[in-house]
């Protein structure tokens, strides 16, 4: 049996699920069975959980991991006494915090993830329009505002990384794509040569590009192994030609192509404090 | 002078903030000045970053407050001789895990959010395909392998909550649009009819749409309080008139609304474990 891992919280629990990823991510061989639990914010939805708890853990004779973000302190503390290894980031952090904020925190409820900020989540909204307005070559004439312009081949990554910059970190992501037509001798468009600046280029592995291609339009040229390697040359010809920063999408998860991005162009979060 | 936080990882930084803004917004009212320093996997950047830190704390007379992520022990260590009051998660959690698991973790740098399964990368990728083909009532032929189907007037979410499914959490979210043509006498269209148990309402405060929609469009009919008062009252009741659940966007971040209806419809992630 797998062990049993709980992601529990009063709040989204996506807080909960990073944090017990990321630990679980340090032992590598070993499957997990994992289970979210938001919004817990009641007694009874607890009592609920530690049932849920419970059971998991006579199933497997092993003690379930929970990893939480329970702000309610009676919560928590009803929560401890389940079967399971509780690790909970209020519990660990807010000691600290409010000794050295010389404040008692408030316990509100949920107050996490909330639209505590409603400036943050219209940049949010706004960026996502602005990156679907954006998209794959169109409104070019909405440039000037761009922060980011990613520039690449078809299926190379550019309109999921536009759209989590936009809803994760309310940033103006443009993308334009290199198609066949502009190989093989391709050039920078002259449509983006004022905004050098601002872009981005994304490539990918032959072999990854051929498969995914593939399975969109198997037995094409557009998906041969010839095509989409000579289009990778292109493009990677291009970028250095140009001093184009640039990353390889294939090993990267969506949020670090969107990070490392935002790192190498020195673009500054519009969801923070 | 604000006091700083920083948010600091060896990878992408993304884990840290969502902790850190979780626990800092249960102090309501102390502006923060939040930097977040991702990548930070080499003791020289770490010497850099120290720097920075020690700076912040001259200027301020306040120790600045770090949220870390830091899965490398060393860079760990280095990082707690800063002016800093340094809260790291794998510092909290990393040896009950150890202790609870008989196992050492494998300080990899950077493992948590990169790719280490492919498949939960490429479920968000074509989740995200899937939202774009079914956006505001178009790709109405893929809606058997829809999960859900947000339905609301224009404006109210539909969009960025669907956005949001797919990237966050590779969920299959169709969306559906009721425009003014359809009012006063709205009914649920015919297609929508064999999806029943898929569809989620989504509405949304009168003042906030029709300030939404006046930015859009002002001085349009669109946009008048009136309009959006009639629209709203109409979807309300064609969603109890059939038990369709709903949410009203209002308060709630993009985070909250998306979790609150998988846990209302019983969607699982297709990102975990």
């Amino acid at each position: 049996m797998q062990r049993t891992v709980f992601f529990i919280s009063d709040g989204t629990g996506i807080t909960a699920e990073a944090i017990g990823q990321s630990l679980l991510s340090q032992f590598e061989n070993i499957p997990f069975n994992c289970v979210t639990i938001p919004y817990i914010d009641t007694i009874e939805k607890a009592q609920d959980t530690i049932k849920q708890i419970n059971l998991a853990f006579d199933e497997t004779n092993e003690k379930p991991l929970i990893f939480a973000t329970l702000v309610n302190p009676k919560i928590r503390e009803y929560l401890e006494q389940s079967h399971g290894l509780l690790m909970d980031v209020f519990n660990a952090f807010l000691n600290p915090l409010e000794k050295e904020l010389q404040l008692k925190s408030s316990y509100t409820i949920g107050r996490s993830h909330a639209v505590s900020n409603y400036e943050h989540y219209q940049n949010r909204v706004s960026a996502v329009n602005f990156a679907l307005a954006c998209d794959d070559g169109i409104g070019t004439k909405y440039y000037d505002d761009a922060e980011v312009i990613l520039i690449g081949i078809s299926r190379s990554g550019k309109t999921p990384t536009s759209l989590y910059l936009a809803l994760q970190f309310g940033i103006l992501a443009a993308n334009y794509p290199f198609t066949s037509d502009d190989m093989p001798n391709l050039h920078l468009p002259e449509i983006l040569l004022p905004f050098k600046k601002k872009l981005f280029g994304l490539t990918i592995n032959v072999e990854r590009l051929h498969a995914i291609r593939a399975e969109r339009r198997p037995n094409s040229t557009y998906s041969s192994y010839k095509q989409c390697e000579m289009e990778i040359k292109a493009v990677e010809t291009l970028y250095r030609r140009n001093q184009i920063p640039f990353i390889n999408t294939t090993t990267f998860s969506i949020e670090e192509i969107a990070t490392r991005i935002m790192a190498s162009l020195g673009i500054q979060r519009k969801t923070l404090g």
